[in-house]
C-alpha cells in the first residue's frame, strides 16, 4: 500500500510522484490547486500551473510552462510536453500525447493513446512547431492522430483510429485515414458534460 | 543492478515495483501465484488476483478487481484498467491498453500498443461501459484498436493497425480502417500454442 | 527538484534512473559515453553500449545487447527491446517501440508512438524474429506501424498513422493503411540534419 503525503495546501502527492523538476536555474516550483491528487510515478516539471482538483494517473509527465484549469484529469502515462494551455474539466485518458504549443479548451475528452503533433516535416524543413487547437467540447477517440496546426471546432468528434490532416468544422464527425467529415450522428450530438 | 526481494510464497518482486495500492478502505492486498516475477516500476492495485508464473515488464499497471490466470505475461507499460478477466497463457506485449469490463480468454496474444475500448460515445451519451470480449486463441496485431462491446471469435487474427468496429467471426482475419474480414491465410491457421 | 548524480565519466544519472539491470549472471554493466543524461524513471539493462551525449526522457527502457551511437535521443516511454543497433544522431520521440533484431541508421527520426514489429505471425507459425531496417535519414511519422523485416530506404518518409507492410524505396513517401508510395513532395526533400 502506498504512503501518501498530504501537503499543507490540500494537495495529495503519493509516494513515488515528483512535484517539481528543475529544467533551468531560474525555474520555479509548480503550482497545484487544492484538492488535487498526484499519483505515483507521475512527474511535474517546474513552471507548471494547475487549478483545483487535478487528478493524475501513474507515470504521467507534465513539462514546463503548461497551464491546466480546474477539475481536469491527466491519465496514466499521458505526456504533456510543455508550453501548452489546457482548460477546465478536460479528461485525458491513458497514454495521451500532447506536444508543445498545443491549445485545448474546456470539457475536451481525449481517449486512450490519442496523439497530437506539432512538427509537419520533422527534420526536413525549418518549421515553427505548432500543435493543434481543440475548441471546447471536442472528443478525440482512442489512437487517433491529429496533425500539426489543425483546428478542431467546438463539439466535433474524432473517431477512434482517425488520422486528422485538416481542420474539422464544429459539430462534425471525422473518421478514417486520412479522416473524412460527416454530420454528427444523433447519439453524438450531446454535450461533453455528462 | 536491481535488488530483488524473494517473498515467502515464491514471488519475486523487484525493487521499485509496488505490490498493493489501496483504492478503498475495505480493499485487500493483491494475490499473486508462485513463480511470478514483478519487475521494477510495475504497480498492482489491491483486489487483484493472479495465478502462477505471471511475468511483468516494467512500468505496467494492473488495477483493482482484475483476475488473471496462470502463465500470463503483462508487458512493459501495459495498463489493465480494472474489473477485467484474463485467462491462462495470455501474452500482452509492450504498451497494451485494456479498459474496464473486458473479457480475455486463454492463449490470447496482444501485440505492442494494441488498444481496447469500453466507451462508445465518450461523454456524449450515457453508455454502460463494456469492453470487448476476446475468445480463446485470438491474436491482435500491433497498434490495432478494438471498439467497445465487440466480440472477437476463437482463433481470429486482427492485423496490425486495424480498427475493429464490429464482431469478428472465429478463424477470420480482420484488417484495415475500418476492418474488413477475410478467410485466414494458410500461415495464420495455426493455433496459439507455439 | 531532482537530485542529480554526476558520475566520474561525465554521465549525469538523475535520481530514479536505473543504470544496469542484470538479466543473466554473466551480464556486465552498461557502457554510456561522456556527456550523456539519463532522466528519472529510465532503465538501462546490462550489456548496453551507448556513445557520447545520449539524452533520454523519463520512463524509457533500453534492454540488453542494444548498441546506440553518438548524439542520439531516446524519448520518454520509448522502449528498445534489445539486440538492436542504432546509429548516430537518431531521434526517438515519446513512446516509440523498437523490437529485437532491428537496425536503424544515422540521422533517423521516429515520431511519437511510432511502432516497429518483428513477429509476422505471432504465435501462429514458427518465424525468426526480424525487425525492420531503417536506412540513414529515414523519417517515421507519429503512430506509424512498420511490419517485420521491412526495409525503409535512405531518406524515405513514412507519414503519420501509416501501416507499412512492404519495403519502401529510397526518397519515397509512404502513407495510408496499408501504405502506398509516392514521390517525395518538395517540402520533404531536405536531409535530416537541421
Amino acid at each position: 500500500m502506498e504512503d501518501d503525503a498530504e501537503q499543507p495546501n490540500g494537495v495529495t502527492v503519493h509516494a513515488g510522484a515528483t512535484l517539481g523538476v528543475s529544467y533551468d536555474t531560474d525555474s520555479e516550483a509548480p503550482t497545484v490547486g487544492e484538492g488535487s491528487v498526484i499519483r505515483s510515478g507521475t512527474i511535474l516539471y517546474n513552471d507548471v500551473t494547475i487549478g483545483k482538483r487535478l487528478q493524475t494517473g501513474h507515470h504521467a509527465l507534465i513539462r514546463e510552462q503548461t497551464v491546466i484549469g480546474d477539475d481536469s484529469l491527466v491519465g496514466t502515462q499521458t505526456v504533456i510536453d510543455g508550453e501548452t494551455d489546457v482548460g477546465d474539466s478536460v479528461s485525458m485518458q491513458t497514454g495521451v500525447y500532447i506536444p508543445r504549443n498545443t491549445t485545448i479548451g474546456d470539457r475536451v475528452f481525449l481517449g486512450p493513446k490519442a496523439t497530437l503533433l506539432n512538427d509537419m516535416f520533422p527534420v526536413r524543413s525549418d518549421y515553427e512547431l505548432t500543435g493543434p487547437t481543440l475548441r471546447d467540447d471536442v472528443s478525440v477517440g482512442a489512437n487517433a492522430t491529429i496533425l500539426p496546426d489543425v483546428t478542431i471546432g467546438e463539439n466535433a468528434f474524432i473517431a477512434a483510429g482517425a488520422v486528422v490532416t485538416e481542420d474539422v468544422p464544429p459539430r462534425t464527425l471525422a473518421a478514417g485515414v486520412p479522416a473524412t467529415h460527416q454530420t454528427l450522428p444523433e447519439e453524438l450530438t450531446g454535450g461533453n458534460d455528462l
